[in-house]
Order: structure tokens, then C-alpha cells, then sequence
């Protein structure tokens, strides 16, 4: 693995998913490993599990962090080829990249869709530009169409709760009243893609996810029969992908209740707005994981780690 | 000790002072302590000496540190239960704080008064909600009632400039053009109550503090009698508590001068607004603690990560 | 060397270099040098490099560091004597600078020029401040005079890819949309002066540095005449010194090209804005030196702290 840019890196989700559950049992037991060793996060969008989780991971490895706000503390970048730079952007990815990369060893970046331009944020211009142009391997911290730490932790939560051989594992779309990125939704799609799961998609007509990412994946528009027997419920809004970045309903008979639930484990990447996404009873209640996925955030990047540290 | 919140927490305060001016001595005597643990600052309000401070203090019981200022790089979080979420709180404090004890050993949080609404303020809502719903131990770095650590420097700092068994100490009010919360006064009269001095509180009329903070105290609204005779004089605006977060008066008679200071050691928690607060001359001069006071945060600091250390 | 705030803090450029140049080829050989020791980092302005370098640098010789960034976590400081501060500013420097000083064993500072008084930048209150009134070493990390840190990486770099024993080195302007500082340009001039090379300054009228600073300097106001025969050709804007702060030109013709680059080597800070300083061509070409000086950056910074570790 040279970088880790979506769960397409993984090579054996499986083995990856072994590794981490043992990880977390001993988190120092590879503490020499980063010794000596730097990892920059850069952030253009803001972060709280993210931010501290990967700071987290990194000290369990050993490695020191610098950590680069780049709204607040750096300046815009420009990603073009060709640009005659007079305008908002200071620096040139081709710059950026390279000078950053010989400061640290492994560099982390969380670039957010923009939800403007569809195929602007498909080109994931920081991220790719600092695969591209960086030395380093690059972590994908959220990008414009991916989430990968994060899933990764959504899977090994699952993971750690099924004792199932195939569980059920329903993805339902839920209100909210800002538009929000595609990115975990599609991480989280993609990681099903590699889970020994029957895995359903729920959402309102119009918030159909990016066909190429949902290839092969049962969607069902009836919230009702998308949950039924369902063993694991991950809530999650996105904006329209068609009407690209559109908020089309805050219909909140789709936010998720403990009745919807029945019996299965609640699942949310967080911040979750409450009763707005899912209903208070369905946080405070037993069947929520939200808590351990946030706590997997720091098992999932220190397993990306040490794997890009071994690669090296 | 589960937490500290305030100065009630300090289980004996002739031990804690004895103790820390011990680890000044040997700030690295517990470098080992704090191994592998990692202290966690939250910033909800700007921070200069609390923040380096905390972070040497930290350094100096071995422990790692990630700094989170929530208001560049987070989100406003939602503390009433039962809210619809659907205005500008992205996320709760019940997921928040459960969240990031599950990545920090200890956490230090700091949220000033807003000043407006007394009762809300009074909730210390960020403060409580954190020793509420986080798993570890909070460290008040100042909330809207009190600032225990700065409190805790002070003790100290008397302690070492003191050689009398009961000292005349006078907190006085002081100009300032903006409204200031009531923090830093009130757990420096707590810590009076806790101290063996004779304690006299000097404010014009209309700024008396929360009764009930300095319920048995000597209140002298005469500054010059109040000063009579004083060994330690700690100037402090605040605003008013009855209207509440209102400046009712600017009088510059009440700044303090070197005239008025007399013999007496002088103090204040920085910052402070030179020739509006106090007369350069006294910032200038001999009697000045201010700098030994914020040489104390430190080991204010490192104390109390120290016994949270041990409790845990 | 008591800070380390001009290059004429730098006792033997010829012995500086070389021991930079050293140390690069193993920077962890003085790593328990400053174990125990902190760099305190305060920003008053943005920074990438410098934010990134120096915290590598620290690391590299053990030290912890700790950022502050005054813009957005601290306030604003008052730096003449004598105010009454009833008005922005809710900290002196004679406090500021003392109590930082207490939790930190070096601080790096950087503080922009604002390019709207002269008579204020060239105080360069900030910097003077800190070394005045803080009792530890001070490091400049860009004032408004000078960069010093940049111009001994300059050094380095013009060391490590010359050959020869007296390099022809000219400083070129380039146009810009903004104006900018003359704080590189400054130590370049200076630091050129200390190094045995062949110097030639070349700019339109109405840009002359500082008389002081350029006194004894070859300048040519004819680019092409300037470049010829060049080794090292190091481009930058700056904007008016007569005429302060102003951008007088933007003359496009001053934009560096491969053309006029001829066989010489290519240098900058960093950022770069692209075809309009300085053209594609230079910078994806093998004759660009300027990632290489952002990667000594960290070498001078390393440098700079460790003589000042040394000197305690």
C-alpha cells in the first residue's frame, strides 16, 4: 500500500479487520515502530475525532504529529496546471506537496466537497494533488468522496458486534438541515462492498448516491422494508447527487426511531444532530455504537499507519 | 479527586501548596507518571498562559498533549436535552464529551461567561456537561464561575512571598473598559476561605459579587481603608453580578498606584490593562508578583495532573 | 550568539554552513540535546514552512515545542511604554514577554510587516519586544526586516550546488499582485554580504531596498545585463521601500522565464505564484533549487537551535 485514499487500499479487509481488534487489546505494542517518525495533518475543513483520533493513533505508534490548519494558519492553494497565479491562491500544489513531504513522513489530509461543482469535487484536487506531488504516503482524512478511517471503523465495529456469520446491514438516508457530503456514505457503501454482508440502501427518491459507487447494491426506497430484520442500522444524511448538492427533503418521518430500529445496533459516524437524524431514545438506549465507532477512529488510522510505516 | 472544577476539590490546601512548591523545586521528578497519557485541551475561549502552561505542566509529568480550540476547528455543541437539532449545534454534548475521554486521559476545558444571561452562565454548561457525560477526569481551565487553577497559583505564590502566620490580604476591584467575568474573583475568595489570612474585599458599590460566594467575607466598599495596612493587594475587574455582566463605572480612583499599594506585595492573573487597571509603577517595581504568579501556573497545573494521575 | 534575530547573529557563515550541511547528513546526532527543552512557537502571522521546519528542527534535537498563534487563540499586544490601554490591546509586552518566557526555553517569533509605516515596521516591536523584555533566546522567524532563518537555508543550498569558489548570485525582482515585505529580500542582501560570491541586485526603479541595507551592493536596473553569467538566480518580490509599502509595477517583463535563466541555478522562499513571478518552466525544471531550500530550512532552523542550546 503506497497511500490510503478509499477502502479500495485495503488489501484483505478481513486480515485488516483481525489486525486492528488486536491492536486495539495492546495500542502500545508497536510503539518503536513510528519512532522518530512525523505525521502532519493538514486541515483545510475543521475536525474534532478525526484531529484528536489520529493524533491518538500516531502517539500509539510512537510518531510525533504536527498538525497544519490550513483556513486559519495557511492560505489557499491553487491545483491547476498551467494557472498564472494572480489572484486568491499564494502556492501551487507542486510546491506545497513536495516541501511539506520532507517534513514529515506520513502526511494526513481532510479536504471537504465543496457542493458546488460535482466535478470539480470529483477530482479531489488537495487529496490527488498531494498523492501526485508529495514524496509521502498520503492518508485520506475525509475527501470530497471518501471517508475511509472512518469506515474502516464502521466495519471493524460491526465486526466486533455481529455474531453473525452475514448479518444484515441497512444504510438509511435521514434528514438534516444543511447539505452534507456524499463521502461517508460512499466509504461506508464501499466497505459493504468488501464485508460478508446483505446490505440494503434506504433513501427518498432524488437522494440516489453515485450509480458507479452503488453498482450492484440493492436500493429500496421504503424505509420500512429496508429495516425490517435488519441486524445493524447506519444513519447517515447526504445531500442530492443528481441535483448536486441539494437539500430535496427534511421529511422527518425518516429520522430514525427506536420503534424503526427494533432490535438491531444503531450506527452513525457523528456529530449526529439529535432528533433531527435519529431520535433521542435510539442514542441513550443500549443499542447504539456510536460511542465505540468513535473510539475504532483511533484503531482505524493506527492500522493505516502502520501499515504505510511498514510499506516504507 | 474525580475532577477539578473548583476549589472545593483541593482536599487539603497546606498540602497541595507544601506540594507543589516541592515540584517546583523538581519539576521532573514525575516524569514517569504521566507516560503514555495524554492530556487534552479544549478551547472554547482564547487562551495564552493557560494554554502553554498546562501544556509545560503536562510535559513535565511525561504526558502527550493535543489541543482542540473549538472555535476555529470545531463546532458549537448543543447541552439542553431534548432539543430538536436543528439550528447551529452540530453535535452533543452527550456524544462529545463520552467521545473524547475515549482518546484523552485527562481533559482540560475552558468556556468563559458570556455575560448575558445569568442563570445560563451559572449552568457552567460546558464545564458540567463534560464531568457529566466524559469518562475521565475534567480540568476546569476556567469556566464561567471560576478559575480554580489560577486560584491554586496564587495560594501558592502568597505562600512563598509570605512569612507572617496570618497575612492581610485585599482583593480589589479595578477599572477596565469591558465587561469582565466574575471567574478569577471568585475562586480567589474562595481560596481566601481556604487560606489563614485576614481577607477584606474592596469594591465601589453596585459590584459586589455572588453573596453566596462570599457569604462571611469582610466587604469594604473605602478602598484606601480597605488597603490599610495590607500585605497582599490582588486587583481584579470584574463586572457587575446584580446587573448582571453591566459596567456600572470606570472611576480611575479606584486603579490601584504604587501610593496606595504601600508596603504591600501586589498581584493580579494577567493580562492586565497597565495605567487603567494599575500604574505602571507598580507592574515595574519590586512589589510585583504578577510574573511569579503565572510562573506558578505551571505548577498549579502540574499538581493537579498529578493527583488525577494518581486517583485514576 | 545571545538570539538569533538577523544574520548578523551568525558568528562564521563559512563554519555555520558547514555544520548545517553536517548535521543534515545525520539530524538525530544531537537528539538528546534538548531533551527536556521547549520551543514556544508564536505566530502574530500565517506560516507554513517556517511552522513545519521548525517544529522538525526541535524534534530533531529533542525538544518539545509548543504553537501559539495570536491571531486566533490569543490577543492583541500593546508594545509602547506608557499607555493607558483602554483601547484594543489587553496585554504588554513587558508582561507578554516574561510569562511566556517562563514556560518556554527558546521562542521562535514571527510578525509581519504591515507595510503601512516604516518608521513602525522598521521598530519591529515584536521581535525587539520579546528580546528586550523575555529571558530566554529568541529566534526570528520573519519580522518585518528580515528573514534570517530563510537566509541561511539560502546559504546552505547556494553551498551544497556551487562548485565554484565565487558563484555570481543576483537578486531579481518580480512583479506580484500584492505588496509584499521586504524581509527576504532584506536578509539575502545581508547574508550575501557575508558569503564570497559575486552579488548583483536588479529592479525597476522605485524599488531600492533600504539604502542601509543595500550600501556597498552592486544594483542594475537592466535585468537581462544583470542575469548574464549568473550561477544563482534568486527571484522575489518585494514592494516599494521610497514609496512604502506600495506596488508601483507589475511589469510582466520582469517575470522570471527559462529564457533569461540561462544555465543558472533558480531560487526562492516560497510561496511562488506561478507565471507570474517566476514561469512553469523554471520551477518543473531540473535547474529549480527551491524545494531543496525548503528542505534546509530545516537545517538552519536546527542550527540556529542548537547553538542557542549550546550557548545556555
Amino acid at each position: 500500500m503506497q497511500h490510503y485514499l478509499s477502502v479500495n487500499d485495503i488489501e484483505s479487509l478481513p486480515d485488516w479487520i483481525r489486525e486492528a481488534r488486536a491492536m486495539k487489546e495492546t495500542p502500545d505494542k508497536f510503539l518503536s515502530l513510528g519512532k522518530r517518525k512525523t505525521l502532519g495533518l493538514l486541515f483545510f475543513n475543521n475536525s474534532l475525532r478525526t484531529r484528536l483520533s489520529s493524533q491518538k493513533a500516531a502517539s500509539n505508534l510512537g510518531m510525533e504529529v504536527m498538525v497544519m490548519n490550513f483556513g486559519n494558519e495557511g492560505w489557499s492553494l491553487e491545483f491547476a496546471d498551467g494557472t498564472i497565479m494572480n489572484g486568491d491562491s499564494a502556492e501551487h500544489i507542486r510546491e506545497a506537496a513536495p516541501v511539506v513531504s520532507q517534513y514529515c513522513d506520513i502526511i494526513g489530509i481532510r479536504a471537504f466537497a465543496q457542493l458546488k461543482d460535482k466535478e470539480k469535487d470529483a477530482a479531489e484536487m488537495v487529496l490527488n494533488g498531494f498523492a501526485k506531488y508529495a514524496g509521502v504516503p498520503i492518508v485520506n482524512l475525509e475527501s470530497p468522496l471518501s471517508h475511509p478511517l472512518q469506515a474502516l471503523a464502521d466495519a471493524i465495529t460491526i465486526a466486533e458486534h455481529s455474531s453473525l456469520s452475514r448479518p444484515k446491514v441497512v444504510l438509511s438516508w435521514a434528514p438534516h438541515p444543511k447539505a452534507l457530503p456524499h463521502a461517508v456514505a460512499n466509504s461506508f457503501v464501499q466497505m459493504m462492498g468488501l464485508y460478508d454482508a446483505e446490505f440494503v440502501i434506504t433513501h427518498p427518491r432524488g437522494y440516489e448516491l453515485d450509480p458507479q459507487i452503488t453498482a450492484g447494491c440493492q436500493i429500496q426506497y421504503d424505509q420500512d422494508a429496508a429495516l425490517k430484520d435488519a441486524d445493524f442500522v447506519y444513519v447517515k444524511n447526504w445531500s442530492s447527487y443528481s441535483d448536486y448538492g441539494k437539500v430535496l427533503s427534511q421529511d422527518p418521518s425518516w429520522m430514525l426511531t427506536a420503534a424503526k430500529l427494533g432490535k438491531a445496533k444503531f450506527m452513525h459516524c457523528l456529530p449526529v444532530r439529535r432528533n433531527v437524524v435519529v431520535e433521542d431514545a435510539v442514542l441513550d438506549g443500549p443499542q447504539s455504537l456510536v460511542i465505540e465507532q468513535a473510539n475504532n477512529r483511533t484503531f482505524s488510522a493506527q492500522l493505516v499507519l502502520k501499515k504505510l510505516l511498514e510499506a516504507k
